[in-house]
């Protein structure tokens, strides 16, 4: 029955593009091919990265670094005809939205997953080319780490963090902005009390930010400190006060990732219990399904969880005849 | 359509007063020229904080502090025209009420805004007049850095969080007065087991606050620790208790928020969800819309994104016809 | 209204013992003479934990330390007869659940007010007829200040509080134990990997604690650290990991707290609507909902402020003249 | 009543097996004999890990290790029986399931519990037939700590909080693979910043994470802290940023453990009330109820409180006439 759902999207034999296409996207449970390519892709990106920081390790660069940059190549070069490939096939994922295929390209260009894949080779091609001249290269080294963020495309959960941060966005910004105004206050208060017998840590607004940092965070380095009482008292005051505000992101981010990992679960079980309502899953319920799931970023396993799920209340509910009449709010039966 | 939602509110021509209660007024989305007022005065309050920031840094303050202070006298100014513009023009604003033009003025100059407004520019004139003698005057500097609150007035998840913390405000306070209370007890215990050993930080109360509030808001600075077994055992188990304590105005502040930014939205679709019945907002629907915008601190744009979902949404369920009679609240069907 | 509802209570004339009850009782709003005793015994509480503290401080003690011990003999006189008074007139209290004076008594001194009381009072008597010899008697000083306790009995918030521990009694248990046993797993494991290196801080399991304690409470003095590799990795590794089960307890008292704030509301609010539902608060129904507010520890204000708008609530209600049918469920009108 | 519903599950007499079974499981409220057991098995466990404890403290060890040495043989026949006992009697548990005895016992040994009792005697063995030659020792000394984990069988506390992880696994893995990325990234910056000034503590990524787990977690040691001006910056906006991310899991984890809080007793207290509806427990629904509490982790004394409510609650209904029919689930009347 899944099986079904899964291939019904295009009936006639696909194109080559359609193929690649297919085979570079997140893998559906059942597509074996698309998923070793997955895998591969899975793998790679993990040992670059594991690369990039042993490589940092003086002793180990000293003797393996010839190993590494060879690894290096190796990996750009896999990591540009995957970025060249995915701009190629984007067609086929605006298909239905009747762009052209270059508006298409270029609207996936601008996409977070294709900076993240650009970033993840271009520093390489700087490099090579000496694009920066004399600039300190190890920049662009640890830029190179940023590959880790290309495996968020295969982590649903990462996936839902991401629209987690952008649909709270405006709230978090303000959370930010409060923040900031919090430590503003918190460095200038510290300034005025500490900056004649610590000249060195509170000598300005700005040098005792970061003191305000470290303590509204609550990390609390002890580095530096207030030492006159008056310093005390107030750290002590705007701390109790100001820690409250400063929580705020945390929170918002905590309590709009539980709402959307709720969300999502139940969007997508309610337009799966409508299009089971009839008992069958046809090839239009099939395909809005699974723009739906991409939408929502849930992960093609939980969604074939959660349609089988929806099959055997189905099943269940088929088993229990209910005779008498249903209370119409509740959904329970009434006898 | 949006469009005369905003510009029904006063339909005859508006007298000057009016006009320059609109134009200081947190601008529209659609009205440019108080927007523009709006983007000037956010530019010169960031640029004023700035400034403060910066002259507290020994090494500018030497090179440039002519200019900073020229740049304060420009800053007061046009602070202080803002300040009587909107005493004035605050008559505008309580119009509805039917106060006297000075009763709704004084009422506006108690209000927080007006405060700030007022702390903004008062620092100036006290050093101007000499009104303090030989008292430190720096400390009137940092008040200046008051002024970043004069952002809370554009800022609507500021205002939210203003909102919040009046809401909340006894739980708040009951929460600080059981903080004082557990961080008072963790204090006169560890004063109790440490006096003796370490009477330079433990040798009052009073001293011992200060471990007692890096340790239970868990900053942790290290700069004063027990060292006896006993201060040890029991410093690990009032912080282990305590926290949870401790931690309680930062979880009421983070609640508090969420359902804040929850219940204002919900309350907003609602009222537009019943203007929007007749399928039109009339001239009457619009002014109740605007005012309960600005009760509720939501953003303009917010507001009308909420619209435009709701004449979205009537417009779906037009198309999905409903046979029996639906309770227009629950959205049920009743037979 | 409102004043029927607080002086229906006790129709006939109250005797002396009433009397007293009712004074020294949290205060109604519109009590002023009982009102007036609360205040009172508020400002000695709050004086007597004041003193106790400014007490601590050596310079502060050689000077006025007469004063603070003759203040000290008042403060005890004031709160024995307190005592005493309240355990006579507990009768009253439990008037209602037919126990035998005694019985009520012996019931109230053993509730965790009346215990409180006894603790601040009960040092000094103890150090009166020495009952301990030798024993250092700066130990019982500092539990006088376990008097900031007795202001539990005038906030409703602290009530609250008290509730939330005693509902979540179990699962707070519960996560101590998981608390208890996270922090002995990281001391023992740290106790492996860093005894031979640092036999001063971790020594033995018990020792390694301290740093337990300070690390997964994110408290973090940094006067004891790993230094070697393996500590350093398996700290990291059980503190990311356990940080979470740290924090159980804090997460089940705020949800706890929130939960009892919405719930106590909310029962006293569909009580009181039930009891407005004819109108008026006959004797019974407010007898009642007195009971009611004494259980739920909701304060005096804040219940006559549910009863206020649960009034304003019908009186609009009134008003608007409701014709047509009325939804069952969500009680809106349905026309 | 409640008796009835607990012995009612095997009606004919007790075989051996099933008499032992009955003693090792989790004892009823009202099973004198196999509560004894329990308490028998906690006491040794919690003096077999006091034991482990003291036993780290050199001073102790040296004194009595010849007694610790005694009572480590004693704990680990006893646990070896038990060990045994369960096996042999794991049949009985999933008698219903139609397992042959060692399908069951297979099952039974691969379980949590299973295995954290096997953890609990195996280094005893290992040691005594010199299994390691001349591994260190002491490690196998700190698994024998693992045996608090054997006290998560009596604590239904905890047993949520395993089935909280076990719900919560996807969500969990994902979370601490963000925390990961997260202080990967706030690593290799650091490096980059620090590296030239500090290369002891930030001399490579490996090296910058101690920093960055320190940091992000809010522990702070401040062993180690940036202090170049782009580090500090740097350091200070990756935290602000940073901490949201990195407080997920216990955000999960505490959100999670709430929403199963709720949901046990949710569940089994419908069910209950389903049983009840006829005013009596059968024998088939006293079976079914004992399964659900134990698939659930409630305690007993919990589900029996759940059930004495749910009685009472029948019986303040049978009181309170309700004329109208009423909807046996949402409980409102339906005319």
């Amino acid at each position: 029955m899944h099986g079904r759902v899964s291939t019904s999207v295009n009936e006639h034999a696909p194109t080559m593009r359609q193929h690649v296409f297919r085979m570079l996207e997140t893998a559906r449970e059942d597509d074996r091919k698309s998923r070793f390519v997955d895998l591969c892709l899975i793998a790679l990106i993990s040992s670059s990265v594991a690369a990039v920081i042993l490589e940092s390790m003086p002793s180990v660069e000293a003797r393996y670094g010839d190993a590494f940059s060879l690894f290096e190549v190796f990996t750009v070069a896999v990591f540009s005809v995957e970025y060249l490939l995915r701009i190629w096939t984007a067609v086929e994922f605006d298909a239905r939205r009747g762009l052209s295929p270059w508006q298409a390209r270029l609207r996936y260009m601008a996409s977070f997953h294709a900076i993240i894949d650009l970033l993840a080779i271009l520093p390489f091609y700087l490099l090579l080319f000496g694009a920066f001249g004399n600039v300190d290269m190890r920049f662009l080294r640890a830029v190179r780490l940023l590959r880790v963020l290309k495996l968020t495309r295969y982590s649903a959960a990462m996936n839902m963090l991401l629209i987690t941060i952008r649909e709270n966005g405006k709230a978090l910004a303000a959370a930010f902005l409060i923040l900031v105004t919090v430590m503003l206050m918190a460095a200038s208060g510290m300034y005025y009390f500490e900056r004649q017998v610590q000249p060195e840590d509170f000598g300005s607004i700005p040098a005792a930010m970061w003191w305000a940092f470290a303590t509204l965070t609550t990390v609390g380095y002890g580095d530096v400190t207030p030492v006159t009482n008056g310093g005390k008292v107030f750290g002590a005051l705007i701390t109790v006060v100001g820690i409250g505000m400063v929580a705020l992101p945390t929170s918002i981010l905590a309590t709009g990732y539980a709402h959307q990992l709720k969300l999502s679960t139940t969007t997508y079980r309610n337009r799966a219990d409508e299009a089971l309502d009839d008992g069958i899953i046809d090839e239009k319920e099939a395909r809005d399904l699974e723009e739906l799931r991409v939408d929502l970023g849930i992960g093609k396993h939980t969604a074939s969880q959660i349609l089988d799920a929806g099959m055997v209340r189905r099943a269940l509910q088929g088993d229990q005849v209910r005779p008498g009449p249903v209370c119409p709010h509740c959904r329970k039966a009434l006898d």
